[in-house]
């Protein structure tokens, strides 16, 4: 300490700042920007400012004595806002007292994001209304947000409502939610400082949900079941067409999906003993047909060229769309950006995840669905584009295809000499079924093995039991009746075949008019990323067997899971990863397969186990 | 034309403009701030610019072709963004091609006001989607926007459902309501230029609506209805206790007033043959308890000390409060600022009408109605407080009282020799009642002739047959049985120069006491401000010698009818009115008269015929 200067070393960092005695701790942090938590702007009124300094300080205030345990008083916490520093000092910051840069593992994928999530929590103490200052609550609270926060705030209507009552019964404190810095969602009573949202993913075939508490961007609980728009059509083509067909079609798809989104809210909740009321925005990433049938919005244009969406991100009331249950009643919904036809706002989601178009390597991403989703490019340039790739490979429209459950077959091995078959069911049960990843094994084991030819023709011809005929249809038997849990064998017939080398072939064909487009070959592509809800369990050299994706590297392939709903996590605790989505779709130019003269020739090669040519032919 | 250089004469204001030769007439009026009209920013597509030029134009284009009838091309028409000028002309333009100053005629009071309402109608032509253009209908039209009106704007979530069928049936030109420059409202094919607003007078007992051309400021149309909210409670006490007794009346409350409103609307638009969906704002002005209640925000603390409301002034969705029937499904609704107590929107609106807050001139301006308002001041300072004067003077609570209705009594006399009475009804058809005005003039003539003395005491000592005595009861007859539409004679009663008296005294008392706080005394008053529903109608002589007001010479006297509404209709027309309207809430001190010591002596004295006393008297 010189004459009246004091110095304050801030730990662990080590960190120095500089200035006049009598200042705060905490105005001392925030003079050299070390971010320290405090939701009541310095008042002594919130008690999250908990620090342990050494050194010359002021003395214990009331409002420390009420706001720490004796136990912390004991260890020497002090509250940043209460304690000035009266000499040279040193004081360490804890963890949980820290606003800072989150590093944040999600799905695979690790990616630093500072936390900066679009809903926040401030408490306040008012002035006490008198004769004298009889402003109303409204000017009261948004004159009081401008002089300690600097924030200029509208206020929802519904918390008028709550206003008068939360002022009086927190005795002139009270908690605000905002929103984007610029509207109060909610006015509670006293110090509330809970606050989470929620990731959507609406895939045309299943909706994940996940909660993260946006105090520290933590994921706390997830849930997913199947859209259940999948009665009214499998896949975007024909949900379209079913929400044309009627007036009152559009909004029961709506209200279905948003009845699905608002139980999983629900679900994970309870698990967590989060109340719903906490919950005040929901980020959602869907293809463009899913987030305008979530949005109540026609997609009639979406499936007519030039393909055109109505709107691709937005900030909406939840209430607005129809999604008022389990959420805070002035909870915010954000829709992600899209980048045209079909591809959405889960493709520029995916992206976002990988941060391809931030590399200076040359990526491919495959987003695998019932709408498959390619892109490639690095921060140069990227394009995308959709395949109709169908919900084959998720169990639709395969004779003994299902989802991911218990007693999925999810893992074939056939011995080339005997042809006997090895597999393993998800939990190691009785087998019911083939999931897709089971699926992808059992074709690259039967081209292995001969059992198939490259044209996905099941070779009768070879001496083994489990080639049978059934009703005139080739089958091929995977697990014997005695081993499975249902009244028959499991099997996958010619016709299954079919299914999946279609769907496969979508795909393939996506990626070749991709290559195609940027002049670029297989070995041109440094990352491949495969993504997707069931892209995490398959085994990638299969999937490169059977042609799935163009003959990368093993090396160079990353399973990336569900890499639409972390970007949707990553949108919610990061404003700034917005900013960041609406680069990408402004970014990312779209290629329409359907107006690609090469399309037709290169997905017909497509259909060949894993490629009917090579580039050079598709050229021809 | 001196070289490149043309002139341009503007009629019949003989504005002139120079500038280079090639520019076109819009451009021209533009570089010197002449307005003219034009929805689509000047493409040739809205036909709105119509003006009659004279000299060296440019020839007649297509779209001139197109957009003039063949009437308007022989009279010399041309479109002012599309005729350029090509040496020395003289351009006339016609009024309704104009954009400027409107002079408007308000109920008595004469305001300049300058067109500027919130919302506003823009004609674009947007570029057609190709392969190649795929941005969404949303960015398409807010991008368009962006370039040529210079807008950054929001879409309201209904607009989304309207966009994509909107955008193609009028092939790609569509016109779009804007909110405050903010929000897009609706979006209609091809061009559209109906706008229209709604002010809303909310009182105690009377909602008044009046319907107006957002595009001229006229005044189209207007209903008025007694408020159902009566059922509930008659003056604003009773209200207040009413809506905090259960959670579900402060719902009925609001329910009926929005209701009302909206069947107001619906009569009003029918009249004159306005499409409802093409009113996109409703400007509420009412006092602070009104204001809660159709906002259905609980009122609780307005009647509490220190008497805060929730909140005055505020922007919402008119669907958000339930107000969705008869209006736009995005309308906007706007509340006026409150200034404190019982003072409310109502009453700075009324202020905002007369300017007093202004003016140099000290005025006092005393707004009648279930709860009478008084302000008083001038631009250096202003005071106001509410009197809890009842609705007597409406009717209620007198035996014969009744609403200002065809039948109804308006004007009395009594001749002071014979006591015989010659009477006034509206529509000059049989008796049916007694009506404010008539009520006044009654009290004045009982007094003037000795039929009545100045404690309200009816004289039963003077012979005439017009007193009688009904049970016990004594009262006086004004029309006789023979000559009423009702199967009995039309009397005053001693009870009901009760009510009267307390409802008068009322008022007085009010108005003393913010001399008293002025320090002021009648004479220094240079104009007085009679406003209220009924106030138009009332002998301003009469109301004076029955002491409603203080002895202000009646040159004084204005008559300003419901000057509420008009401040309403003002802030419609005019944002710019809306901000003065911010002004006189926050200029405005309340006086709350329940704390003001002199208040029970000076209602005491008010009580008598004309004032019980001086002021001198009161100070004592």
């Amino acid at each position: 300490m010189k004459g009246d200067i004091c110095t304050a070393v801030f730990l662990p960092e080590g960190k120095r700042a500089e200035f006049k005695r009598g200042f705060s701790i905490l105005e001392a942090a925030e003079s050299i920007d070390l971010k320290i938590e405090s939701a009541c702007g310095g008042q002594q009124k919130c008690g999250m400012c908990k620090v342990i300094p050494t050194g010359n300080l002021s003395k214990l205030t009331q409002d420390e004595l009420r706001l720490l345990t004796e136990e912390e008083v004991e260890q020497g916490y002090r509250l940043a806002c209460a304690a000035t520093i009266q000499g040279d000092v040193r004081i360490t910051v804890p963890v949980e007292s820290r606003i800072g840069e989150q590093r944040l593992q999600i799905d695979g994928i690790e990616q630093t994001v500072s936390l900066d999530p679009a809903v926040r929590k401030y408490t306040v103490a008012l002035p006490v209304a008198t004769l004298e200052d009889v402003r109303t609550d409204k000017e009261r609270i948004l004159e009081r947000i401008k002089e300690v926060f600097g924030l200029d705030l509208e206020v929802e209507y519904g918390v008028y409502k709550q206003l008068p009552g939360a002022i009086r019964d927190g005795e002139w404190t009270v908690s605000v939610t905002v929103w984007n810095g610029k509207r109060i969602l909610s006015v509670e009573p006293g110090v509330v400082r809970h606050a989470y949202g929620v990731a959507v993913d609406v895939g045309t075939t299943k909706i994940a949900v996940y909660l993260l508490n946006l105090r520290n961007g933590e994921v706390i609980g997830k849930e997913a079941i199947v859209n259940p728009q999948i009665k009214y059509g499998e896949d975007v083509v024909s949900r379209i067409s079913y929400a044309t067909d009627a007036d009152k079609n559009l909004e029961r798809l709506q209200t279905s999906v948003i009845g699905a989104i608002e139980q999983l809210i629900k679900d994970t909740c309870a698990e967590v003993g989060v109340e719903t009321r906490h919950i005040y925005e929901i980020v959602v990433v869907g293809n463009t047909v899913m987030q305008h049938l979530l949005l109540g919005v026609s997609p009639k244009y979406v499936g007519r060229s030039p393909y055109c969406a109505v709107l691709g991100s937005g900030d909406f009331r939840a209430s607005d769309i129809g999604l008022k249950a389990n959420v805070n009643a002035n909870a915010y919904l954000h829709t992600f950006p899209v980048i045209g036809g079909f591809v959405g706002g889960d493709h520029v989601s995916a992206i976002l995840a990988t941060k391809m178009n931030e590399s200076e390597e040359m990526s491919m991403l495959m987003d695998i669905g019932t709408n498959t989703e390619i892109a490639m490019g690095n921060k140069e340039d990227m394009i995308s584009c959709s395949c109709a790739s169908g919900p084959a490979f998720e169990g639709y429209y395969i004779k003994h295809g299902m989802r991911a459950l218990s007693g999925a077959i999810e893992h074939v091995e056939i011995n080339p000499e005997t042809f006997d078959v090895r597999y393993r069911t998800i939990d190691e049960v009785r087998a019911r079924g083939l999931c897709g990843s089971g699926l992808i094994d059992l074709l690259a084991e039967l081209l292995k093995t001969g059992m198939m030819d490259s044209t996905g023709k099941l070779n009768t011809e070879i001496e083994s039991n489990r080639i049978t005929t059934n009703k005139d249809a080739v089958e091929f038997v995977v697990a014997w009746e005695r081993e499975t849990d249902i009244d028959s064998d499991v099997v996958i017939t010619q016709r299954d075949i079919r299914e999946l080398q279609s769907a496969k072939a979508a795909m393939r064909a996506g990626a070749e008019i991709l290559m195609l487009k940027k002049g670029l070959k297989e070995e041109d592509i440094d990352v491949f990323y495969i993504a997707g809800a069931f892209g995490s369990y398959i085994e990638p050299e299969n999937a490169r067997i059977i042609g799935m994706y163009p003959e990368v590297d093993l090396e160079r392939v990353k399973i990336v899971g569900n890499a639409a709903g972390s970007g949707a996590k990553l949108a919610l605790i990061s404003v700034e990863e917005r900013t960041h989505a609406e680069e990408i779709a402004k970014k990312v130019r779209y290629v329409e397969l359907a107006a690609e003269p090469k399309f037709t020739r290169c997905y017909m090669l497509s259909h060949y186990f894993p490629f009917g040519g090579t580039l050079a032919d598709v050229r021809r």
